[in-house]
């Protein structure tokens, strides 16, 4: 009865819940997840994960970790949760890791993708992964923002005006708009993130596409630690967790 | 009050519906448009299809035509239908044809795409759209056996046991296996299908894929005309009507 500590890699459709986090009222990915580990190991497992996710968002990378007694292997567990899981939330990869691996506290960054539609029609396909804008866009003067973002700042300007946080800054090593036929695909990489700040920066990265706001602006934006200034907070269907870097 | 021709190209997702075709108990594809076309125009209109798709087959090219004598310009019925339909059903275009414009008669050919997921744990993001398959595929005898169904053949080895069609023979302009990464798309390009024959075409090629059949055997298989020796139908979720050609 020696003391395991078990990684999960997870892929989850995030349209049918109130977000990862537990909570009373209402259906969870986190909720979900404990309650078939729960059922394979008898045990009530806490599962830490590397950040919660908020509702409506989805995850094709999520790293979990829990510690266990159990004596299921990591492919029973995994292939037991595939089983139970409903359809929306996959489990692809389980590895048992060295008690010191702390799924959030041992992340290094995180890669966040946000798809956007953009041409005159919704798509069917892409209705629940994808936020549609029918106006067209233009992609420099986009990529020039998102160049502009790149490093060290307080990022205070793209943050949920709620947010409880007492510090700002993060740098952020990966910012990029990668266009694929009419899917507009934005990577955003960090060391950590504020509540809503890739959906902020998207938000304002389509007024800047829009021609609302010129490129050169969001930089600038960063500066003034105001986030009235910055767009509106993209809708949080087009987001996913792509991957957690250790 | 002069009588128009209409033209529509569709998307839908098929998951909730059962099938193209109206009928009188479930919800249909056709009822669904038609519904909407009625409350735009006043008229009771019904639509023509290049074809019916069964429950839960998808489109991406749908063409309908209908008569109508209403006023309304076609960007206004694409517009009018796109806010009144459900969301996973999308009208694409809308254009006025001449009256000899029949969606089925006037084909000269359909595309379909059946999307294969192959790999060891499903997705999230394509279970509604792919047939997952988790043990390995080998695609050049599948893509043999492809080779070995185009041109003008006998169809019954892969039609519907149930079937009333009269004359099988038909002829597969392309019939093609792409992969893109774990995705595999099989695109069938033929001057008519008869029920459920892209579905029998898959399921044989998986067994080929698999290696329970050789791939030479598909062409023989032609030539038997039983329904019987080829393989089971794929399921219906990983097949899109991809286009009509005019």
């Amino acid at each position: 009865m020696s003391l395991r500590n078990i990684r999960l890699v997870m892929e989850y459709d995030g349209s049918a819940y109130h977000g990862w986090q537990s909570q009373p009222h209402g259906k969870t990915i986190q909720d979900t997840l404990e309650g078939c580990l729960r059922k394979l190991t008898g045990e009530p497992i806490r599962v830490i994960a590397s950040g919660r996710t908020d509702a409506g968002v989805h995850a094709e990378g999520q790293v979990v970790n829990f510690p266990t007694t159990t004596s299921l292997s990591p492919q029973t567990l995994l292939r037991g949760c595939n089983s139970l899981l409903p359809r929306d939330i996959v489990i692809r990869e389980a590895s048992e890791v060295p008690l010191s691996f702390h799924a959030r506290f041992s992340a290094k960054s995180k890669t966040y993708r946000y798809q956007l539609l953009n041409r005159p029609i919704p798509s069917v396909f892409y209705r629940r992964f994808a936020w549609f804008v029918p106006y067209p866009l233009q992609l420099p003067p986009m990529q020039e923002a998102l160049a502009g973002l790149k490093g060290t700042h307080d990022f205070s300007s793209f943050c949920a005006a709620s947010s409880r946080a007492r510090a700002f800054t993060r740098t952020l090593l990966r910012a990029e708009l990668l266009p694929l036929g009419d899917l507009l695909a934005v990577y955003v990489q960090a060391n950590g993130f504020l509540q809503y700040m890739v959906r902020a920066i998207v938000g304002t990265l389509v007024e800047v596409g829009a021609g609302k706001r010129p490129g050169e602006e969001v930089a600038a934006l960063l500066a003034r630690r105001d986030r009235t200034l910055a767009g509106p907070t993209a809708p949080a269907h087009g987001l996913i967790l792509e991957s957690v870097e250790y």
